[in-house]
């Protein structure tokens, strides 16, 4: 039996069933970071993300961008929980004939985020590889008041996006901004009860909300926004690696939300009791349940 | 001009120029861990290992064992920095055509080591890739006073390793035993001027400790233990992945060290002025300099 029988989800499941955690993790595998204990008004949270050539980009793709991506889709899980992000480790295999110049713009790709983010790199590993592969483990902290989490979600919640989805693998999943100043606005002003990134699909990693929740939801078609690349509602509903936050907020919190104009977030739904499961109101007014999966890796 | 010119150390000092760190981290790259503020007491170590198929391990290695190295090199990077691994976050890429059998057998590995040494996998990252690539970052505490870097060695310091050396490429790079007791040990009871585990060879790891320490040092060849699967001097001086202590203290300490029975510390050498480099002595009492380095990856 090979693995791609599971699925990736249904292999992270069967390896998360094993595992034993001491009384100092708050989260551990399930969510875009872990959640560990730290001060008395903070948590330190904790994530990894790899990635791989013919996978997650080209050997073509500007190598400065590989960089980028490699370190922001690591900050953008930090985002997701409403955390800063503060300490990075690099890990990275080479081919043995990569230029110079190549693995100079890869790093500076991942140096200049960094440097804008305030990440520090304090360490880091190379190896070499047929294949160019980057693995960036970040650790940051969030006020325990302001940690959100996939599971949060509540009945009448309202669903939100922070920008416009479909067509990023047109582009812009390699040069996208990591919606860190959006989360924190969010979790210093606001109280929100679910957040996740979209990395694997709007459909997928609302998803995931709901499972973590318990929940069911309603989307919208016309209000899930359009990215400009985005080729039609299908792309916007199922294609991975937008990095725009989604998230959910109780009624009031949502008014006032779509009310501040400071930053576009749009609402596109609503959480509703789980027996619903997940479902597509149409212009018409259909409801249609989501017809495939998002990205997995097997 | 190819990455294989520079070296994997020309490469890594190369990188490390551009890193630009805030007054939190105590130690960046360039040791076995990144050193962090953390509390009154304590640091926090921060450290990770890309391990690849056909660089560290066989296709046709044992799996458990694989998955058993893949942690046991991250464990063995917090020891010689003196701390506890508490938290470790895996990425790993696979081969679709990977069986279950074969993805289950790995992961115990990591699982079985982490239990056994009470590291808590709090998250992880799966992505497929031709080859099994497999890293893992740690994160771990050391007491302020028991923090050992690379760079404390003295002059006059006596150099010591933990255990045997050489032969590891026949079996023991796979199932070795991180020496997390041995260094708590170490760090609780004496006073450890500088500490590395020997991941690249004997020679090209003291030659970190004197790089790091701005120290020279004279090893003498009849003191160097060999492990049983070692062939011979060469092997022992060069081959890497042994993954024992290699550490200095001061005279005084040194004879403690060396009286005490309890853990098998053997003295091989000592710290000289830098100005000697690195000499070893031989049965004879002759001089010679390391002919060549140990390994790299490009």
């Amino acid at each position: 039996m090979l693995i791609t029988k599971l699925g990736e989800f249904g292999l992270i499941e069967r390896f998360n069933k094993q595992i034993k955690l001491d009384k100092t993790v708050i989260k551990g595998p399930g969510d875009d970071c872990a959640v560990i204990k730290f001060s008395k008004d903070r948590y330190m949270l904790l994530s990894c993300d790899m990635i791989v050539e013919g996978v997650d980009f080209l050997r073509g793709d500007n190598p400065y961008l590989i960089g980028h991506k490699a370190l922001a889709v690591s900050i953008s899980d930090i985002a997701a929980c409403g955390g800063l992000p503060q300490y990075a480790v690099v890990s990275m295999a080479m081919p043995k004939k990569t230029s110079l110049l190549r693995a100079d713009r890869v790093t500076k790709g991942i140096f200049d985020l960094a440097r804008k983010y305030k990440v520090n790199i304090v360490g880091g590993d190379l190896s070499c590889a047929d294949k160019l592969i980057i693995d960036i483990s970040i650790t940051g902290f969030v006020e325990k008041k302001s940690l959100v989490l996939r599971s949060g979600a509540k009945k009448g919640d309202i669903i939100f996006v922070s920008g416009g989805l479909g067509g990023s693998c047109r582009g812009k999943h390699l040069s996208f901004t990591p919606r860190l100043k959006e989360a924190r606005y969010l979790v210093n002003k606001y109280k929100i009860n679910a957040m996740i990134d979209i990395s694997d699909g709007l459909c997928q990693d609302l998803g995931h909300i709901l499972q973590s929740s318990r929940a069911g939801a309603i989307l919208y078609e016309k209000l899930v926004p359009f990215s400009k690349s985005a080729k039609g509602l299908q792309d916007a509903l199922y294609s991975g690696e937008d990095f725009e936050l989604l998230f959910t907020a109780g009624h009031a919190q949502a008014k006032d939300i779509i009310s501040n104009t400071t930053m576009p977030f749009m609402p596109i739904g609503e959480i509703v009791d789980r027996k619903y499961g997940l479902r597509i109101i149409d212009d018409k007014g259909g409801e249609t349940k989501p017809d495939k999966q998002g990205f997995q890796h097997f």
